[in-house]
């Protein structure tokens, strides 16, 4: 497990928001294009050229492996890598999860050409990326719990285009939490998910 | 749905191969690049003007929403697209699925820092739409399939790295096809999946 600690306030963090954010952003945005454009091969090839000297630029100083979880000075979490949720990762749709205080948990997403499987539809491995980011956090809101058991029940293909889920523990069985939440598209709800998540032994 | 017949023949399909597989390749580094790097505020700031010109060259020309499932002239079907397969898609490791005649469906993928979910470790949602995906085309090897249940049993953190996934039909009830897997590392199985999945109805 990677976990870093930095030398840095709450300032600096925010500081290195408004800088990898936007790159991040536009990033997600080149993938979207790589799939959908229709421009002709002489671009396509100066595009991969620019692509590739810029990761070069990128690479000319950079970390081994994964961004891991990293904390400011002040003990805040940060874990920019993260494929639900990284500010600097551009798979990641990202899913920003709010709560209330009835322990209701949601993300509200709006998923484009880069998260589809069948025609028109998102895939169905995204959806279950999506499911287990919500339900883990919602696990994980009291104290850190990881994943036992997914189960996801398909009731029809999620459309492409805004999408809400939800989730709210549903109970506690001594060491397991149960939590349930759904996917939904305006139509309602498109698929069920219920996860088993599991806390550290107690001594 | 989203079905789109190209008049395409075989050859102008493996040009296009030629084409597009480098650049989302090289999509696929810099998204990677955009996580790790550590180089200094004016060359982000760079790099992050480059990426939106390059986006805006290939948005002069692109198609409306997803890429679908198209078919060349022969029939033959690609959908670069796919958010766990497609040759056009950046998000997608890609996942590319191997099988032999007693029915076993596989697939060897090296996840990176781009896949993370807790630190050092690959993040849930995206085991979840690597055993998604393979179990869903193990199910439809034979006819179409769509997925009805998917159940993920987490025995431990996968590490990232390189994983092989393994998966075949366990069982036909009527309509229904049950399909079971794994996800592994070297040192043995960290997820077990079993799917349910539909068959279109009969007349």
């Amino acid at each position: 497990m990677k976990f870093t600690r930095e030398d840095i306030d709450t300032d600096e963090l925010n500081r290195r928001r408004a800088l990898y954010g936007p790159l991040t952003a536009a990033v997600r945005e080149l993938v979207d294009a790589t799939i959908r454009t229709e421009v002709d091969d002489e671009t396509i090839r100066e595009v991969h050229a620019t692509v590739a000297a810029a990761t070069e630029k990128l690479r000319a100083k950079q970390i081994d492996g994964g961004f891991g979880m990293r904390f400011t000075a002040d003990g805040e979490s940060f874990a920019w890598g993260n494929a639900g949720m990284g500010l600097r990762n551009a798979i990641a749709p990202p899913l920003l999860i709010e709560s209330d205080d009835t322990g209701l948990h949601w993300t509200e997403v709006a998923l484009g050409a880069a998260y589809e499987g069948p025609p028109g539809l998102v895939h169905g491995g995204i959806c279950a990326l999506v499911l287990d980011h919500l339900l883990g956090t919602t696990a994980s809101s009291v104290e850190p719990r990881f994943t036992g058991t997914l189960t996801l029940r398909y009731r029809r293909g999620t459309p492409l285009g805004p999408l809400r889920a939800e989730a709210r523990i549903d109970r506690n069985e001594g060491r397991k939490t149960i939590v349930v939440g759904t996917l939904s598209d305006a139509g309602g709800v498109t698929i069920e998910a219920e996860g088993i998540f599991i806390g550290p032994a107690t001594e």
